[in-house]
This record gives C-alpha cells, sequence and structure tokens, in this order.
C-alpha cells in the first residue's frame, strides 16, 4: 500500500470541509491508538465525514491512490481492530451521530454508526424500550464500533450479544459503493444473510455506516445481588444449580480477590478484600418473577457454599454493585503501567477449570493476574498487570497467554469472547479455527476487498 | 453440468452401501420434488449417507465429474431449495439422524442434520428444556432442512427464528473437505461469523451434516387465546395495542375468512365460518406473568373491537387451536388441485395496509387466495388455491403475485421471510436486494463454489 501525499490530501479537500480533515501531527497524535495495550502508529491524514456519500467518496480517493483505510468509532477497542497503519487514511464516524428513528410500532432504532451505545438505550428508556447489549464501554463507544466488533456485555447470558440485535446495515464497500443489507422484519430470508457477514467484521470488508437495531420491551423489575465465596469452585457450582434450576439471570458476573481488591481500593464502597470469589448477580423482568428467581439464586448461592449472599436493598445500590463491576479494569489499570486485558471465553461448564488454570499460571510465571468476566456466558477477562518496558516480564506474559490460550482451545473456548481479534489474537486464529473455517475466512476476504484496502493486517496478515 | 453415468454410479458404490444408493425410476420418483407446488425434475441417483465421511466422499465425487449435487433432508421446503436438477446426485440426510448430545450444563444440543426437528424439542422436554423455533413442518422435517432454510415458526416474534439458536454447524465444502463453524460458547468473536453465512444459505454454499443448537429452559405456563374480528383492521389494531402494552407474546396467528372456513371444513372444531380474521394468541413464560399478559390481551382485543375474545380451558384446548392453525396450509390444499403457498413478510406497522391489498388483488383478477400468517412479525402466507394445469388461471396468478410483490417492496418488506429463495423467488431477488447487495451474494457464491457444484441455478441464476 502506499502512503498519503500532499495530491492525497488535496483531494479530500474537495470531498469533507477542511476543518474534518486532519494532518498535523499534533492533532493526529490522539488518534495514533486505540484501547488495546502497547500497540501505536501513525496514520497520513484523518477525516470526520458527517455522511454515507462522504465515506463512500473517501473510500473512491483511497482506492485510487492505493492508499490503506482504517475506520474507528471512539476507539475504545481491545484488539487493535482501529489502530492505523503507518500512513494510512483514518476515517473516524463519531460526527455521523445522528438517531434517525425510533419506531415504537416494530420495535426497531435507526441510528448512524457515530451515535454513543448509552445514548440508544437512553432513547429507548424514555418510551419504556430497551437496548440490552451493554459494554463497558457503552459511555463513550459508539454503535457502529460495537457492531463492526460484535461488543458481548454484562448481559449476554440472557439477551445475547450486539449481533443478535442488529436487523439492517448501511456498508459502504471497498468499491466506494454504499448498499442497504437487511429491513425492518422480523423474519427475512431472502438470499443470504450478508448483514451477519459485517457484524463483527472488524472494519475489514466494509464500512458500516448505518444501522438498524431491534429493541425489546424494557423490563419492568431488576434485582442486584452479591455472593462471596471463599473458593472458586463454589461460585462455579453457584452457576451451574442456577442454569440446573432453570434461571437464566441477565448477569453473572466475577471477580478474583485480586481485583476485588483493586476495586475496593478504587471504590471504596465496602467490599471485603478477603474472598476468592464475589460474584454480582442479577434478575430483571416482571416484579414477580424477580422477587422469586433473586430468593432462589440466593437461596442456592447459599447452599453451594457462598460465605455472604446479600441483595441490593434497591436500584441505587445495585447501580452502585454494577458500577463497582464495571469499574474492574480500570481499578486494575493503576496497579502497574500497562494493563493487557484478555477474553479467553470456554463453554460455561468448564469455567472454575479455566480459572483455575489461570491462577496456576500467574503463579508459575510470577505474574500479577487479576482476573474478572461473565460466569455466565464463559467469557474471562485475565488481566496481565505489567510494564511494557520490563522485556523480560514481556516474555513472561507472552509465555503465560500461550498456556492460556492452549487451555481455553482444549476445554472447546475460543480465543476472544468480546474483543475481536484485530491485531493482538491475530497469532491465535489459525490455531483456534483449523486450516480449513481459516481459509474459508481469507477467501470471504479476498472475495470482498480483492484489494486488501479496508484495514488490512488486521484478522489476518 | 453432466448428468450421472454408469461409470460415476460404480463410484459411488465404493463409498456407500448398494442400499442406500437409488437409481431406479421407481425408487427416485418420490425424490424428484419437495414441498413446492408444480416444480418436478428427476436426479440421476440418490444416497443416504450415515457419516459426514461418506457425504464429503460423495462430493469429492460429484465434484469430479462435475456433476451437480442437490441436498435433501424430508423434502418439506416450499421455495424448491431441494428439488433436483437433472440428473444430478441428491444426498438425502435423513438416515444421518443422530441425536449426539443434550449437554444440559451449558444449554446446548448436538445433532447430526437428519433429526426430525420436533425430535430435538421432544429431547428437550425430557428435561424441562426448549428448543423454540417450530416451523408448521416440524413433524416430520430435519433440522439440518432448518438450518438451511433459516426456518422460521409461530413463535418468532418473542423467539426468533432457527438462525437465532444455530451455535455451530459442521459443514462440507464444495472441494470435499467438512469443516466445523462455531462452539459452545455463549460469546465468539474469532473472525466472521461463517456459520451464520451458510444458515439460509439453501444448499448452495455447503452441505451441513451437522449442528450445535442453542436451548431455553421450559416456559412453565403457556395460555392460549381466540380473539374473532369482523374487519382486519381491528385485528391489526389489536396487535399494535399489545405491542404498545410492552407485551412480546409467543405466538400471535392469523387466519382470514377463507382460511377459517376450509380449517372449519377440514378439522370441525367449531370456527365460525363468518368472521373476517381469527387471530390466535399465546403467552407464555412463569405462570404469574403468563396470567398477567393474557387478562391484558384479552383486554386489548376486546376495546379494538373484537367480536370474541375466549381462552382455551386448559392446555388441550389451547393445543388444539393451535393444531386448527397449524392444518390451515393442508385445509386449503384440499380445495382446489393446486395451492401455491407465497411468503410476503412486511414490518409489522404495515400489516394491515398488506392484508388489505391481497384482498383486493384477489378481487381484481378474480382468484381464490386464503391469508393466514404470523401478525406478531409481519409474516403472511397468501396462499393461491387453483389448478395448475388452468394456464389462464396461471397467468392471473402470476400478475397478481407481481402486484403483491410490489407492495411488498414499496412497504420495506421481503418476498420471503421464512420459506427461501429457492427456485420459487430467485426472479424477485434482485428487485428486492438491489443491484449492489444482490452481487454481493453472487460474489461469496462464486467465491465459496466457484464450479458451481452445490444447488446451481437456486437462489441465483
Amino acid at each position: 500500500m502506499n502512503v498519503i501525499e500532499a495530491t492525497f490530501i488535496n483531494s479530500l479537500k474537495g470531498i469533507l470541509a477542511s476543518d474534518r480533515i486532519l494532518t498535523l501531527d499534533e492533532d493526529i497524535l490522539p488518534y495514533s491508538f486505540d484501547g488495546t495495550a502497547a500497540l501505536k502508529q501513525r496514520p497520513g491524514a484523518l477525516v470526520f465525514p458527517l455522511t454515507t456519500r462522504e465515506v463512500a467518496a473517501c473510500v473512491k480517493l483511497a482506492r485510487e491512490h492505493n492508499v490503506a483505510v482504517v475506520t474507528r468509532g471512539s476507539g475504545t477497542g481491545l484488539s487493535g481492530g482501529s489502530v492505523p497503519l503507518a500512513g494510512c487514511l483514518v476515517i473516524c464516524l463519531v460526527k455521523m451521530d445522528k438517531l434517525i428513528e425510533l419506531d415504537e410500532k416494530n420495535l426497531t432504532l435507526r441510528a448512524q454508526s457515530g451515535v454513543i451505545t448509552k445514548e440508544i438505550d437512553d432513547a429507548c428508556a424514555k418510551v419504556g424500550l430497551f437496548y440490552p447489549p451493554d459494554p463497558g464501554s457503552m459511555k463513550i463507544s459508539t454503535i457502529g464500533g460495537n457492531v463492526a466488533e460484535n461488543s458481548g456485555g454484562l448481559r449476554g447470558l440472557k439477551y445475547g450479544v450486539t449481533r443478535d440485535y442488529v436487523m439492517g446495515l448501511e456498508v459502504v464497500m471497498p468499491d466506494g459503493t454504499a448498499i442497504f443489507l437487511g429491513n425492518k422484519c422480523v423474519k427475512d430470508v431472502a438470499g443470504y444473510s450478508m448483514k451477519d457477514l459485517f457484524v463483527g467484521s472488524e472494519g475489514t470488508l466494509g464500512i458500516i455506516t448505518e444501522v438498524i437495531l431491534k429493541v425489546l420491551p424494557r423490563p419492568k423489575a431488576r434485582k442486584t445481588m452479591l455472593a462471596l465465596y471463599d473458593s472458586m469452585e463454589s461460585a462455579a457450582e453457584t452457576i451451574s444449580a442456577i442454569i440446573a434450576a432453570k434461571i437464566i439471570p441477565c448477569t453473572l458476573e466475577f471477580l478474583d480477590r485480586m481485583t476485588v481488591q483493586c476495586v475496593e481500593d478504587f471504590a471504596k464502597i465496602g467490599l471485603p478484600t478477603d474472598v476468592e470469589a464475589l460474584v454480582l448477580m442479577e434478575t430483571d423482568g416482571h416484579p414477580a418473577v424477580v422477587e422469586e428467581e433473586a430468593a432462589q439464586m440466593m437461596a442456592l448461592a447459599k447452599a453451594n457454599g457462598a460465605r455472604d449472599v446479600r441483595a441490593a436493598a434497591d436500584e441505587a445500590e445495585g447501580a452502585k454493585l454494577a458500577a463497582a463491576r464495571r469499574s474492574a479494569f480500570s481499578a486494575l489499570a493503576r496497579v502497574r503501567p500497562t494493563t493487557i486485558l484478555e477474553d479467553v471465553t470456554v463453554p460455561r461448564s468448564e469455567l472454575a477449570r479455566m480459572v483455575s488454570h489461570i491462577a496456576d499460571v500467574a503463579r508459575r510465571h510470577n505474574l500479577q493476574i487479576g482476573t474478572f468476566g461473565h460466569l455466565g456466558d464463559g467469557n474471562l477477562h485475565p488481566t496481565f498487570l505489567t510494564n511494557e518496558r520490563d522485556h523480560e516480564e514481556m516474555h513472561r506474559i507472552e509465555a503465560a497467554l500461550e498456556e492460556i490460550v492452549d487451555e481455553t482451545l482444549r476445554l472447546g473456548g475460543t480465543v476472544t469472547g468480546e474483543h475481536g481479534v484485530g491485531l493482538a489474537k491475530k497469532g491465535f486464529l489459525k490455531r483456534q479455527l483449523g486450516e480449513g473455517s481459516y481459509e474459508l475466512m481469507r477467501t470471504v476476504k479476498h472475495a470482498l476487498d480483492p484489494q486488501r484496502l479496508l484495514n488490512p493486517g488486521k484478522i489476518f496478515d
């Protein structure tokens, strides 16, 4: 690929107003990384389009000049999906922030890609509706980024992930044409589900400029509970018992000892710092069901060895507990200069085994790993606290990570549950998928983007 | 493509036992059509593999001989997806009927493609679990066929369609290699969601030999209600009122006057035959919620002009009413020699408009159309009662269908909500999708099956 030169910049000025084109070092610097540790690259220019037409024109120009294009929203990604390539064009969609329509009759919401995820749920809440996917970053991440990464969140077990709510997409293709995939129909089998190809494609197949989302009635009640354990096994047995009782809670979050300590240090909400596992449980829905399920879940936690189980007195206290869980990453990140957040996921039944494997790896390699995550859906975030300048420790982390990935795959899991492949996980992808499935993905990439214009070097080499 | 010759049959005998290879006219005849009216074609041979390895070997052989392959399950499809091509090889998967595993801890079920859909839900029911997708054909259709067609059913509004329950797939690719896509993880973003490309691909991209499905806890209670209307508008207003009340019923089925008359004639369950619309409503879940929602739904039906609203006294009566709805197609099919079942779908808000358009088209073209379908998800089945030998009437049906499709697309709908494109709808596909989206699908087909080996001429020309 070529790097951006002066003629390219001049042509850009024919597409967008100059104040929406950044080319100076000091302006571009904040866009040379995303939320992923230790990855940085200076792009050649950055543009803020307002319309799909502007995006399409930028892509056409980049194509003519054979300049790589990297799309970004708020840059909260955790796998390097929106880290620029040297000299590339970054298309930043944060100014395409119109919430176009909330259709209460069809339970759909239409928005440009740059709308902040939380604003979408806030708009829903005003009319008693609900957009369930709630990635940790939802207060700042964009819906387009969520769709491109197929973001998860804390409610995956009951409500699924972003993909489950995408009914339609507008996409600018690598040739600069815009197409719309999907519609407001609840059922549609007219040909292949091409929208599903773009959800989670991490900016490598097309640029998502607009989305139609499915929304739900807002649950009328919610109850938040906390269970404290002296052993991880007891926590895992509680989860199994809850599922065996045919209860699907909306949230079953877990923090290990180190994470609890860091969160308490950070948020000072009175968490005991000597527990092996803290489990945050939430049930939502009809008030009668919530009461019944909450009582059952608390009884099951006690019966399975929880040291202490308590329910939040009200929504406010529940929200405080949930916020503590949401602060886990920030709390851990304060401890050392570099925080490497992993995202391994296993079938729920293998969770206790996986957590104990991670603890064992940390011990053997003498590393600080705080683990938290989504117990209900098997999605763990072992978080390495380190210093990227300590090369010796970074080598030990690499070795530890290899072992964690091996065990994840042995247990039938995935190297990334919700953060994406990007740059961070691409070295592991073939091992997980196997040659056939990996090559199939490459075939699709090559067919849709033969020039390798969009986010080249991400997901695959 | 070539047609099957003697050398090919001889090679087949090296792959499968001879009693699982059909070549004689009288044996093959029952497999020369599927559930779609007026489509028939004699294949060159038919095989019943028992294993993925046998399927793969058959595909490799067909590839070497450049013989087209059409896959079928029970042949209940309604768009011609499993109608053979002249002289082709039909791979019939009904003998791959092993239910491999029901994993209660992970809420997953693994089965070979030939398992009957109802058997899957029956196996779930035994342990308090639930497989929600319930296509009309579920007593005889195979899960592989359901996945290949992304089948819908009566519970789409609340529970979604087959795609929403597919976690993993084993697929034999056009080159005869078998790959596995997906796993038991609730969250997985390791690369493109290739499984979603195969769900609903109608046998044109690969042969699905095994599936991992997500299952749910079985709802503890269910209540079935019937509302009778003198106008379709009142029925549609009831649906809008139910959604506005933030209730998502599991079933909202609708029969028009002609369909009610045929069903009553067929099933003799005491339905009044002078209503303009009969709506079957079901709510399921926690008993307290079911009671509350059922009362609300009945009140809303009355408030919106239902002539009569009644609740089934018990599960048995509810099941009888649901069975009456399920008999709609069979009941209509008795009236005239040929039954052409359509599958147009519009956003829910446009339903009343669509139903009245269909009635108007029937009047103007002097045709018998019985319409029934899924009010909750906008999926209608206008059913033409005709005689395929009456060419003049068939021409009028063609013209009527054009008008129905035009209105469907004008209202933002799809030409097929749950039956697939196959042969029946491929003439309308480009009009719905637009050039860009249509060409994108063709690009994917070409990339994955460059030899056009699998189900050629289906979906696209």
